[in-house]
């Protein structure tokens, strides 16, 4: 079958500690450090075979996402990879998927052949103390699917039942091609979803709401606090286009981010400052650092967006005015994906307007290169077309 | 000024204990203990002159609640007030009010005249220990507009400063006739809010929810669930025409009642329950005691209904779904105004379709006798027209 | 290997509906409805061999818990098993237990030879939608270590891994054995622990708390509550002898459940009444049922006691004074058996005077006729003395 | 009566925008920008007349706060004083106190002349909407006793009903005197309980906790922390004298703060790492900032230290692990005065060897001479010995 498959140079920069897993089996922790001269491939691979308790997904749409981008681009100077985390190659790109169960382990219970499903990609092991306290986006054994195992950019995967979750309710509203492209949207629906309501300690409908980034993830941030109840929905980017997006799905105030930011949220909010912010530009000490005068009493900052530095914060302003601060990461686990899927079945939210375009998976490498002007929100490959 | 007037005599039933307080001030703890042969008239009095910490508000819409009728109905056969509460009579009716500031205290620091504003029903202490808690709903010493003291259905009424509500915003979307109007659904909404996301600890977007009751209370919980993010929402009432507003709403399921609930509500939601349950109808041993089956696990029951009987729970069952029931009682604090405002202010939810007509004041008690049937959703009274 | 097994006569009351996996395999959902004429005997046979992901726990103390009475007893005039809940017989009993483990699996990680752990009774499948939210004791495929499958009164016990949990701070406490003895009490503990502080919303230090049933569910919540910050603890229970552990393990104030109980509540707490509710004795309609005038402003009913009946609740009360009820069955994930180790480990809690007596397994049959009178509190059995 | 009064020079440094406020009051919101060549005196001053919401407390025991050795404290190369916060001069200083109930206002409900009482120091208006959500201690228009208003190191003070907590059940168990001292303690010990409880997301009792500085707020935090059931309790602070304190209060380990955190917390907790950390130290970019790898998945920062500077956070471990950051200010509203006397009452903390030492009024400028070094931990004043 075909598939896109990154490969790098092993060469591991002065003085990383290699442990002893990595030297063994070249699952990297933090792949900028180790893997030089990124690139990838339209490769002929063989098909998966389902394990017991797994299920052969026939994959109908797959994301690309900045991960993925920055897995692919290196940096100018050195030629390392740029992506800092937990990376092994050669390996099968793609993590934001969805598509139809054409085969089935002999263990699976819940899934059949036909069945329409979305994946997770965070590879939880469920035995793990963090696992059994239920956090199993901080799995301590976790694999990450289009990382360190085969991803979804290829016409099959195969997937553990206990990370695919049903897109049948989707279908019924929107038909099956939709709801498969829509499906492709959950992952990174899911991480907004856990940093804005299961993380955030003070979200209540009529929260004002700012958001840092206009792109996928911060206009799935920006759809799912509309429906769940924002006052003002105030969008932070320095892309025109990208503020366009954001206004076509219904921000009530779009701002560049050259404003002087504690002003410009106190006229929006007639003084009452925002309740909830989003950091999902990935550049905190250019964002939420700045916001001081603005944040309202017992307001809560929701960091997704991740970045290489650790910023300055004004911590006197945060006690006096008792803000919160959550780090949040992942999209596994706590009903994450069956509520996007809900809300996505119930016509809540639309992310129709977040896709820029679907593409066959041959123009896969024609798609990375158009991205790499970040004009785009998101891009969908098909690898079945 | 005119003021709709209700009037009762003071008969307490055998065996009821007056105390101190209700035998001087006639301002009775049950009111259908003591109340007979309520009636309401329309009279001239006296317009109130605002104490330092209070303004007078020219009263432009008063909704009809279930109470006021309850307050204004009599037993058939003992002729006693049906309404259980707090009462005092002589007093002035009517608690939920928007209107506009037409004198200010001279203590009030944030509102001026021109101000158009909604006012809390509850007039908590602020010196209690539930008070002091910010359990202002419960507190120790409270009175009600409309209920313990003059109400909304007059020309004018005094009320303390702390707790009017500014609808500034809302006119900015509507145009300030609109507003009020609007501005007068904003205590019923509360009381949904309250239960809804105050009380409720399980409460996330995606939720299925069920109702029973689509009258104002229930319609406007229907209304901020959908703005929240409700997955399915199943109304239920055995009124057609209760029902049809349901729908117009945007229902996505409707229910009368006489149906098998556990079997409908497992085959609307494919087996796996709803999150959360409203008893908005008053009638828990008819309405949130026949689900079992169908609550999901870690499920609410907010119950915000106000009956008069205790009903058989099946705790059992409670235990083995890990099922979480609330009482909830009220609208005032912890930013429930605010928040249901600022959900007008930007189109998250509309009201609009709850009201069946606008009267002017003149026309009270026929808009009493109308609502005798229960087929209307809210009738608002125009004092000022 | 010596094992305590329970045996009864497959013998289905009429009408009961058999679904085909209970016909197939004899795990009854309802005992009582099935079992009749149950006996224990003390037999020899096969010790357990792990799987992969398995370990072998020499087993060190095991506790007789109320279910394991009422899988023994017989209802007097039927012969049917009185324990209502699932049951396969025949199966070795045996549900709260510590011991070392002695044989690893090949898959397992955390586990080596000689430690000394607790295991959860509750096997939750990890798979289905409840697992995946992290609610695992509403798992929807679980098994039961000592109902559905063998327990620990035996020698030896087969666990899978990720049940397990690991002593060796309790030991540096206090030795061995008494690690051992006390890691037999952790599963009771986390019941109470699941429904005090994981399942009740309104927790804080200083609540004023209420516990009825003084049996070792209501002693481990009483323990617990005081550790956590309890104001006053009333535990109410008829048995002086039950009251007399209460009171040793720092009760301020003790009932027997004849009294007027809201009046006697409001007297010990000065007219503010109770946080915290805990129903531990299993009998709602008799306990809980009965308070009204003493559930403080946002107090929590957590109702852990299973017993049969399902009571009139007063929730007109409830709505009145924003009363919670809780139901919460369980005691595995969300880290309750860490925290309750932690606790044990640093001296926190004293579970020491709730065990009665430990005596050898090969006195098994004596101890549980010594508990039909339900005096003691706790009685350990220990399989390899 | 005789007063502790603050005198300072009114010198606004150049470029310090005075508000119209601070000119016509002196009033001052940023006392160092202001205030020069801080002294204390002990005067003669006229006894405090009660309003009609108010009491006269006759003040038993106050104590000498950071705040307090703050204003007192000038910076030694200007002359200016050190307190960053609001200061009105001359004022008679102290905020911590206990005292008896002497004389009554009109109006005032549930109080009598003997009542011993604890009193709130923040003076919220409860008419501002911070106040209206229950968030008093943001308060957007409060006093300060002892900062803008008269305190209480002096003989006599009037306090506002709504702000005072009796002690009764303390004396019930300590007797008065004792009572009144600890009465002194319950401002401090609010201010960590609001902190680790009300704040605080993620407290369950087994938490792993840490706590910088082991002044008079980290000892308060210290003693709740183990009340509400801490596994581990770990100090740091420079200081052996202060460290002896948290020794004897019960603290299972002992740190300097000069150790590699990161690494001697991990071997604390054998890997797990801190659940809670209490940032009362008031230097977070030399205590929070140092840790990383100690953090336990889902732990949170609390943050009641106010120091002046703004750290570098290291928010990329935050996200990869979960963490959360919340700010906190204030000991009012949310019940802390009611829990933290409650908890005192029953014995559940100790607060007594936090007590350095307790001197008359008339030794209150050698108090603060002593106070300098830093050595104490807590000193009280009793004005009327």
């Amino acid at each position: 079958m075909r598939a896109l498959t990154l490969r790098a140079d092993f060469a591991p920069r002065d003085g990383y500690p290699l442990d002893e897993r990595e030297r063994r089996e070249h699952r990297i922790q933090n792949g900028n450090m180790v893997w030089r001269h990124p690139q990838i491939t339209l490769d002929e691979i063989a098909e998966p075979v389902p394990k017991p308790d797994e299920v052969i997904v026939q994959v109908a749409a797959v994301g690309i996402c900045g991960s993925d981008m920055h897995m692919y681009e290196a940096d100018a100077a050195t030629g390392y990879m740029l992506y800092p985390g937990f990376v092994k190659t050669p390996n099968v790109l793609g993590h934001e998927f969805a598509g139809r169960v054409v085969s089935v382990g002999s263990a699976v219970r819940d899934l059949r052949e036909g069945d329409l499903v979305s994946v997770e990609e965070i590879q939880w092991c469920g035995e793990c103390i963090a696992c059994r306290r239920g956090l199993v986006n901080h799995c301590e054994n976790h694999e990450e699917l289009g990382f360190t195992i085969p991803g979804a950019m290829a016409e099959y995967i195969a997937c553990r039942a206990r990370y695919c979750w049903k897109l049948d309710d989707v279908a019924d509203r929107y038909g099956e091609d939709i709801a498969l492209q829509l499906g492709a949207m959950v992952e990174p629906s899911g991480v907004s979803y856990q940093g804005l309501f299961n993380r955030n300690p003070s979200w209540l409908p009529g929260n004002h709401v700012l958001i840092f980034g206009a792109g996928p993830i911060g206009l799935t941030a920006q759809a799912l606090a509309q429906v769940a109840g924002a006052g003002r929905l105030i969008m932070v980017d320095p892309s025109p286009s990208r503020r366009k997006i954001a206004a076509e799905m219904g921000a009530t105030d779009l701002l560049t981010g050259s404003e002087k930011l504690d002003e410009a949220v106190l006229e929006i909010t007639k003084g009452r400052g925002v309740d909830t912010v989003v950091e999902a530009a990935g550049v905190a000490e250019l964002t939420i650092q700045k916001l001081e005068q603005c944040l309202a009493v017992n307001s809560t900052l929701v960091d997704i967006g991740l970045g290489e530095r650790n910023p300055v914060m004004p911590i006197v302003t945060y006690k006096y005015r008792g803000v919160n601060y959550v780090g949040s990461l992942g999209h596994a686990g706590m009903g994450v994906f069956q509520n996007v899927i809900r809300l996505l079945a119930n016509g809540r939210i639309d992310l129709r307007p977040i896709v820029s375009a679907s593409l066959p998976l041959t123009e896969a490498k024609a798609a990375f290169q158009r991205l790499e002007s970040r004009e785009d929100a998101k891009i969908l490959l098909l690898p079945n077309e």
